[in-house]
């Protein structure tokens, strides 16, 4: 009675048919314009996959594919034309903080990535909407976004629950702490009312709003546990190790946890599915499908702007 | 008959008086806070040095050592207080990409050492002014700013020349491009008209204005070139190797030449003096001079603005 694998191809469908109906019944006509300034071999297959779904959904996909002295220069000649209206930059180009500064350099109005510093600063903040009206929601970055749309397909988000508060009671680690994915999602996750242990080589965190979720925004925590502490407390534990080596031993590991991998390597053993419930062994499609739903939010505001 | 070594005390010392009879002159009372959320060694020799700066020209310095889990919020009530006037925090705190996030945090007003995008940008993008009518000058990260005046302190700024092209015919080699420094410094010289070789372990970039400095801004252009080539033809070779066993040999350096050292190492060799005229071994005290520097411009600033 083993348990159950959900593929993100699953996870993503209903949110790519709901993309090519909108774009078609709405006749809108949106273009993604993606980056690729390097060779590796993940940005690769990530544009592919890009393209792919884009074909799908009706979104106008063109692939640039310039070198990374001219990136800059040709990022900010996409955020003028106005024919575009999202920009994707396929990292790593140079390395960490001169690809932090590019994610500034793409303009909020068309990041479709959510890197920017000021979505950024948003998700922490727990600052949902861009405007005063609550009309436009914050842009969310694309793979935390899109593990919170596969821990809403998997049940985790109770619906009962206020918006806001519906991880509220939830113990969640996740194994990762990068800038890009790991702590945003930590973030995210308990600001939406979990409590949340984040972890990486040096020390586990913990992100919370507090006792009976009284903070409006998390907050961090020192701890002294351990990741084998954690994990075995927890519901849902979500890993990121960008290595092939690690492997979550499943023994560490609650009765009915949800399991859940964004890594591009398997970072669950072979018998994960023994003691999980539930088994999500990868994400990407689900990203791809964010990205694009990002788009669609941001090609809505782009004509918002227009009218007024 | 060796070289002349000139200390970074003696560059500073102008400036430390000058900000010294500025504040006392014209009556300010410009603030500082420092925050340290680590207990690195040269974190807090800076943070000494700051103290002792301050302490000379009047500037108010507080100290203030926070648990980096709430340093964030901290810095953010310091931007909201009007009673500071300008913001440090002593990095590193988490690594590379959280810093870079909390340096975008700090409020544009108050980011004395111009690390926020949007002096970043304005920097690659040789943008000068933070205004249309060319009042407010950009502020420049402090380290490379420091060089600057290392530079038109030793003569390699040509003063015949018209601001903003005065390192025309100069060539310059930075070993070391880093974010903080290292990239930001060979932009700076690009743009002020001189032919930069950027040196790091993978390659070595040229970064220029082009013949005849006719481009607005510098760009960058990759080169087959190796370290010891372009050592050999710059006029100025300045190096930031941040590991003490880096030795840059001496017999690569043209005779004559100006050379810098903005390691905490030393990375020439003992006998650098022989083929050099110039020789500064450190910039430390040049970059708090301009940190305080920035913080009177900041002060102005905000004094402008709550005239207005």
């Amino acid at each position: 009675m083993p348990g159950k694998t959900i593929l993100a191809s699953t996870i993503a469908k209903p949110f790519v048919e709901q993309l090519k109906s909108s774009i078609e019944s709405n006749h809108l006509t949106p273009k993604l314009v993606g980056f690729l300034a390097n060779t590796d071999a993940a940005a690769e297959k990530y544009a592919e996959w890009t393209a792919k779904t884009c074909a799908e959904t009706g979104v106008t996909f063109e692939l640039r594919q310039v070198d990374k002295t001219v990136l800059e220069d040709e990022i900010i000649v996409a955020n003028q034309d106005p024919k575009v209206h999202g920009i994707l930059v396929y990292y790593p180009v140079f390395g960490d903080r001169q690809d932090q500064y590019l994610q500034n350099v793409v303009s909020p109005k068309k990041d479709v990535e959510g890197l920017c510093h000021l979505y950024c600063y948003n998700m922490y903040h727990n600052i949902r909407f861009l405007d005063d009206q609550l009309t436009q929601k914050c842009i969310i970055p694309c793979t935390p976004l899109a593990i919170i749309k596969v821990l809403e397909h998997v049940g985790v988000y109770n619906r009962v629950l206020a918006y806001g508060n519906r991880l509220h009671g939830r113990t969640i680690t996740v194994i990762n702490r990068s800038e890009v994915v790991g702590r945003p999602l930590a973030a995210l996750l308990a600001n939406d009312g979990a409590k949340v242990y984040s972890v990486d080589i040096h020390n586990v965190l913990e992100f919370h709003r507090g006792e009976g979720i009284k903070l409006k925004k998390h907050e961090v925590c020192e701890t002294s546990l351990a990741m084998e502490d954690v994990v075995s407390r927890s519901d849902v534990v979500i890993t990121g190790v960008p290595t092939p080596s690690y492997k979550l031993p499943t023994k560490l590991l609650k009765d009915g946890v949800i399991a859940i991998n964004f890594s591009t390597f398997k970072n669950f053993e072979e018998d994960i599915k023994e003691r999980a419930s539930i088994y999500v062994p990868s994400v990407g499609k689900v990203t791809v499908a964010m990205l694009q739903r990002n788009l669609l939010r941001l090609y809505d505001y782009l004509q918002q702007g227009q009218q007024t």
